[in-house]
């Protein structure tokens, strides 16, 4: 589908809300870095301008969930998260996007979704706690999608 | 996995939060009855107590994915709804669940996540816009799951 006249996400540059980490030529994963209580914080973004998981193909809808996948075990792998949290919402951009989002009990909205009510100010902050192993989690991400044989 | 002693989603009985539509031998699809302000609203819970989606073996994790994705299509071909919001969080209930909800532009959180700040008293109701629908969901529900092979 052509890209949406408007849709941020169509857009095909980079953005100051997210670095790209890894991509094919379906979709791209991206850190979000405008999120700071949350560093640990990934979006799936399907390339292609369709609001609605349902909207893929099945081969398409299962690349971009092995993908949502990929990056939960590099949460997993590195973190040890008390929980991941995955979800597709698109009620302001609808534009297949998955957040992809380790929660630790001590962060500022757990067990609250993160578009929840915020819970308390952690001390040490997130970005005190997790920021040291982004570099380390990136590097997870591609190898976890590497594993899925779409690495570009 | 045996049933986790206090996990309200390994209980097998009823629950008054939510009354089941269709399941198999791995998971279950309900309707949830205890949010007014969403009538379309579904969940699909495994049974077996894991508590993130890459704890699935390859062929439960697509199933499980597979019946989102089934939820999805009967919302979308009963309702129309402006979007349709996925998401497994489980930072409350660490047992796989998936929630799956038709969302409007007139209801009452809308464009925020269910679970962000009210933005409105719709009139109509929901349930008085959506109430009449919910028969027919539900049977579009298990239609489109059975045709999935997975009906019971």
């Amino acid at each position: 589908m052509a890209a949406v006249e408007g849709c941020e996400l169509c857009a095909s540059g980079g953005s100051a809300a997210w670095c790209e980490v890894v991509a094919d030529d379906r979709l791209r994963i991206v850190r979000v870095l405008d999120a700071p209580d949350f560093p640990a914080f990934y979006r799936v973004i399907w390339r292609s301008h369709v609001a609605e998981l349902s909207d893929l193909a099945d081969d398409d809808r299962r690349h971009c969930l092995d993908a949502v996948v990929a990056v939960e075990r590099a949460l997993r792998a590195v973190l040890a998260p008390t929980k991941v949290n995955l979800a597709t919402l698109g009620n302001v951009v609808p534009h297949l996007h998955w957040h992809v989002i380790a929660r630790f009990a001590w962060d500022s909205h757990f067990p609250q979704p993160i578009w929840g009510a915020r819970q308390r100010e952690p001390q040490p902050t997130a970005a005190e706690r997790l920021g040291g192993a982004m570099i380390k989690l990136d590097g997870s991400v591609r190898a976890a999608f590497a594993a899925l044989g779409g690495l570009r």
